[in-house]
């Protein structure tokens, strides 16, 4: 299944390299924060495609496998379930930022098995299956990934602004700010926690995120032997049978969790 | 000269990109938020050494070239001064995330002369010689750069945080953050500037930087049609016989100077 999910997200990111730096057209999506290209399309259609053909050559029963997107596929079945974002972080990509990134996820009954995100400008490509670990890979150099206890002092914030939070994110980022090495908003969220995993980024902050945004690396997360909170502490469970719970993850640490809640 | 600069420019790159990820031994610099690498001397001693090794064989005295740069080269000469930064976004750099460049900008007598910023992950080149325009070049494909108005609300404000005044940007910024599309920090002002003029981000706001920040950036802009102005509105004029004034850049269209300096 990951070398399933490791072609479907290279081939979308072959596609998006295609469109990167290309005039693109583009209509605004809910508000002037949030745009869609015509390669996101693109991009979760190839996706989509591979995953439906490749699993009917493999015996699945067409009934049996359903999809998530963020791009209206809303096809729902149980059994197996992928859990697709074309492209994370849009903006930048429809703005010529190399910093954006494709994620894929597999659910079988109900539970995340597998996830790759494939950052297509730099070709790293991080990947999780259950029980076997978190990696990164980058021209056959394969890294196991393990979260690692960064004293505060030294962690670099990336923090997110999510509507209706925003002014709020501001300020609980403004307290914070004091406390670490430094701060960023990079604009897409799966690579920041990808980034976490590298232990780039000892903190990253979501204010209202969707399950296709995290399904990938809450895995690889869990994998490396950490874990997802929201902003009350809780460990974030995802729900695969509501498409459109909203999620607030807060990712570092958990040594540093009681640490960095106290600024929420 | 432009040549020359590119020359040097593309060398530093290289030594960047070799030790781009590997594992850097790093001390720290002034605070947490500052740190300097073995890299950023060898891209400064490789930019220093073509410079001047270039300058002699093409006849120049060795007695009128200068250099102004971040890691300790002070040399004066107020004839042919080159000032050089040999990483801008060294945090960037040494955590892994591939948004950094290496700038240079010569003056004559006291005025910047040509500049060229050079961001090694992507391979982008941007330039300016005074009076001939600005400039990005990529895989031999070369456009000229110009400042564009973009209306506000369209606009990506991307704001730096600097020593003292970080929670005063955090106050503008959330009270812009309103009235625009997104808001990023990615950690590099040379580039962030250069995608000023690549109409990526419409507002870009620094609260401290030094002459070998701004030197290239501020004749590209200046060549595209635009100017930097400081947080009072003051059109920004560098002093190449300070090298140790701090500036405060805003780069944004000089149609929207009013609007955006309300905010602050």
């Amino acid at each position: 299944m990951i070398k399933l999910l490791q072609k479907a997200a290279k081939q979308a990111g072959q596609v998006l390299l295609d469109y990167f730096e290309k005039e693109l057209s583009y209509q605004e999506k809910k508000s002037q924060h949030d745009i869609v290209t015509e390669a996101d399309l693109a991009s979760q259609e190839i996706i989509h495609k591979l995953l439906l053909e490749e699993m009917i050559n493999r015996g699945f029963n067409k009934e049996e496998i359903g999809f998530i997107g963020e791009e209206g596929l809303n096809i729902e079945s149980s059994k197996h379930l992928f859990i697709i974002d074309p492209v994370d972080g849009t903006t930048n990509f429809a703005s010529g930022v190399g910093y954006f990134a494709v994620s894929i996820a597999y659910g079988l009954n109900g539970e995340i098995r597998a996830g790759v995100v494939y950052s297509p400008v730099d070709g790293l490509l991080y990947l999780a299956e259950k029980g076997k670990g978190a990696w990164r890979i980058k021209e056959n150099q394969k890294i196991q990934l393990h979260a690692k206890q960064i004293p505060l002092k030294q962690s670099i914030l990336n923090g997110h602004f999510n509507s209706p939070f925003e002014q709020k994110q501001f300020e609980i980022y403004a307290k914070m700010y004091p406390q670490v090495r430094g701060f960023r908003s990079m604009g897409c969220l799966t690579l920041d926690l990808c980034h976490f995993l590298d232990n780039v980024f000892g903190v990253v902050v979501n204010g209202g995120c969707s399950i296709w945004d995290i399904a990938a690396v809450d895995l690889m997360i869990k994998e490396a032997g950490g874990s997802l909170v929201d902003w009350t502490g809780k460990e974030i469970k995802l729900d695969l049978k509501d498409p459109k719970r909203v999620y607030q993850p807060i990712a570092t640490h958990p040594n540093l969790f009681s640490e960095v809640l106290k600024f929420f």
